[in-house]
């Protein structure tokens, strides 16, 4: 039998180099989504294959399995560190599920989401569904095979939601969005009757965009050495490296500030990945140095884009700013209400935060009912269609802004909605509890005290890891079990105040 | 046996994987030179060596040997296409090449190139050949360590050379450079002696140099599609798929052409890559349909740099738009004086065609010295200084301007720099040859039939692949030897025509 540090080392090797093939992937996903040119989509989605059927080979391989495997015994038999026991576990349940698929399965999976996204792309800018309907098919299919060989005691949704949201259960999910499903309705026709001052339609130079985005992310100590911005066709954040954290953004035509608030956005899960633990080398490659939940990411980003860069006393700070480069503001009012229309639209990454829980709620019954209620395919448009005009009260013109406009279903990801208004769930429970703690997020805005703030989510949220799952992280910081509650508490008393100003 | 069928498609599957896996190694050095932050730069090495060992590996195995040798077996037996002979021989020799290498050497040379590069960049920043000069020692032990490996009858240098100029004897090199090595200093001493008319320092805005890059490419037929465009700290070309073009320019402070010379430089590299054979989908990943040689690649940059964007007809049609942006030019002529300076400076990249070649004499001297004559790394700034002082007549300031200004060293490349020399004699005796088929490349840019001088360099230069070495090509297409006597006609008659406008 090997010596301890000798099997600890031999699965750290194993692991580091399979973070640096993930990594190498994760290039190549930027890449694709920054600069290529379109034609290079095809031999692109051979290299995505490649490296796919590579990965799932690393990661369910005997050699790995018995490096794991006497890691183990070494923690069974004496050093019960509970943190690499939960490492161990963490690596033990993935390896099972890589070690349940059909390599044939992992490479047709990834050439499918490369294809679908090319489909999906064409589809979009056709805005016809009926381009991508097939690739949308053919995906199901090759997901309910993958949730079938994975025969985990959940339904096919639930599994595919695993990755994103480890331990979620349709029935827990069911009764954290209930109270939103009666609420949001009402708060948005309530908001809807209210007068809102008219505002002209106006528009920022693209430069200038640029410009706020720069400064907004050196006002909040962006550091140029371990990150890099670029421009996508949907914002994103990535990790390449331990040293190598980038975002992009996107200048819409007609939406001013949905750059900047992108950029806001992004940084917030930007920075949640550059405080994930690292005590040692290989933190980063090992299960607890890595994001616990995509809700917790999204909580972070919603974070800084909403309970910072949407709050009163940054649109004090930052008024005379926008309107040096033409916005129409003549006060800080102006800019808030610019960030916070409270009026219901089509398009989910533009919402504001009242309307944006009715989006979520209606992509995730869809996927559910797509890949469990037989929904077709064919009939996805107009159920999407009937849906947006039941909840939000407005009637998608035609594909592209309606079930066109979202990227996930065209790279096979099911299961991953929810975690966005999960994430509102629990920046609104998180922001609760840091006013406990160190005041009102909204206090060090006006204080600039920012680093404060950043301060105590990297105690308490960034630093965690993985080594507890989202609820069990929300209910350490919190004291008490997540629910919809602090969000619309948020919500309601934002909305109660826009008229106070 | 398996039949010829399987044999061929067995062995151009293993190819086209190993071409994904190069690609793949080509788009992080991509995002490395484009994007990546500076401290991304460590776990971007490691990434590279995982690459370059399983690349190794992959080009070294029994089980690709076998796949080869059926193959060969197969031609010998029955197929003798010559253009398969040629791939199968091409293979071969790359084979018997990798299979000479210890992984271990793949590994640290990989290793050594990333910490080189980084450290190159750190010591060009702060202008201090010492912090280079461990790893520039790191890389020519191990590239010594390597031809000593690949123990071919050649010298070191040669060795190493072959990858970038296929069957390159010093000898047949030095007999070329030979009438270079007379001529050039003479030819730089006379024209440093004639008048030139005194230009004031001017620069263009950014923005303006980029948009002039956009235009050149437009009228140069660039398809966006397949290619686009980036910066980086040096100008690159290069291909990371078969529909898959990208290149890089820069804007260099004080130097307004630079950007401009630089695009159309590197857009000749990529017009000869675009134009390589396909007539299968396999050509890009067998032997011929790849570029046969450095100076070739070098031949097709400098046509579109110095025969069409640095000739008077092109100075006729684009001054006044350079003009309109901000260039002090009250005619062609002024524009033509400043893309062809004929005065020697210390930049090689900015150099003009007169005082190109000195640069290079210099360079390959230099790393011939140091990899087979005990030149010492500590005495090549020095000895850097006093050639350029001998031959140039100028001397650099301090090491960033002197001997650390290339890249090529720090990647370990050497054998490299005579390739862009030998592509100034290329271009040269192609563009006579091109002259009496469909007349001199001045007419048609005179004419705008550039798309008759793409179609003869598709047709003559690019459609071959590597189906001829480089000289073999030249000679097929000019019906002599390769020699420096077209270059030198060229360059003496644009001399003399200097006074004459």
């Amino acid at each position: 039998m090997a010596s301890a540090a000798t099997a600890w080392g031999q699965l750290g090797a194993h692991l580091r180099e399979t973070q640096l093939l993930g990594s190498i992937q994760s290039t190549l996903y930027w890449d694709q989504n920054t600069r290529m040119p379109s034609a290079g989509a095809s031999w692109r989605g051979e290299q995505l294959t490649l490296l796919a059927t590579q990965l799932h080979a690393r990661q369910s391989s005997a050699a790995y399995a018995d490096l794991l495997a006497a890691a183990r015994q070494h923690w069974n038999s004496a050093e019960r560190c509970p943190e690499q026991g939960r490492n161990l576990d963490l690596l033990e349940q993935d390896l099972q599920r890589q070690q349940s698929l059909d390599p044939a399965l992992v490479a047709a999976l990834a050439q499918a989401k490369a294809d679908g996204y090319d489909r999906w792309q064409q589809a979009r800018s056709a805005s016809d569904f009926s381009l991508f309907a097939p690739a949308l098919q053919t995906l199901i299919d090759l997901r309910q095979e993958q949730a079938k060989q994975l025969d985990e005691p959940r339904s096919c949704w639930e599994t595919l939601a695993q990755p994103f949201e480890p331990d979620l259960r349709l029935e827990r999910l069911e009764a954290l969005f209930a109270p939103l499903r009666q609420r949001l309705p009402e708060l948005v026709a309530q908001a809807c009757t209210r007068p809102r001052p008219r505002s002209a339609d106006w528009d920022l130079e693209e430069s200038s965009q640029q410009d706020l985005c720069d400064e907004l992310l050196g006002a909040w100590g962006r550091n140029p050495a371990i990150t890099c911005m670029a421009r996508s066709p949907h914002p994103f954040s990535i990790t390449l490296g331990p040293a190598d954290y980038r975002i992009t953004t996107r200048v819409v035509p007609g939406q001013p500030l949905s750059c900047f608030l992108a950029t806001a956005h992004e940084w917030g899960h930007s920075l949640y990945e550059q405080g994930l633990p690292d005590q040692s080398h290989q933190w980063f490659a090992w299960p607890l140095g890595q994001a616990t939940s995509m809700a917790v990411h999204e909580s972070q980003s919603l974070f800084w884009e909403n309970r910072v860069a949407r709050s009163r006393p940054f649109a004090e700070q930052w008024w005379k700013r926008f309107a040096q480069v033409g916005a129409p503001f003549s006060g800080a009012q102006d800019m808030w209400q610019a960030m916070n229309p409270m009026a219901p639209g089509l398009n989910r990454v533009e919402a504001d935060e009242l309307s944006y829980g009715l989006h979520i709620l209606i992509r995730t019954d869809l996927e559910i009912s797509l890949l469990e209620q037989g929904l077709e395919v064919k009939d996805l448009p107009d159920e999407w269609n009937r849906r947006y005009e039941e909840l939000l009260g407005v009637r998608p013109m035609n594909d592209a802004e309606g079930c066109l406009q979202d990227v996930h279903w065209s790279e096979g990801l099911f299961g991953y909605f929810p975690s966005y208004l999960l994430g509102h769930l629990i920046s609104a429970q998180l922001s609760e509890a840091m006013a406990v703690s160190i005041g009102q997020p909204e206090h060090h805005v006006r204080e600039g005290s920012l680093d404060t703030v950043l301060h105590w989510l990297r105690e308490h949220v960034h630093g965690i890891g993985r080594a507890m799952n989202a609820e069990q992280l929300v209910e350490k910081v919190s004291a008490r079990q997540l629910s919809a509650q602090p969000f619309l508490d948020y919500i309601e008393s934002k909305l109660d105040n826009r008229g106070k100003w």
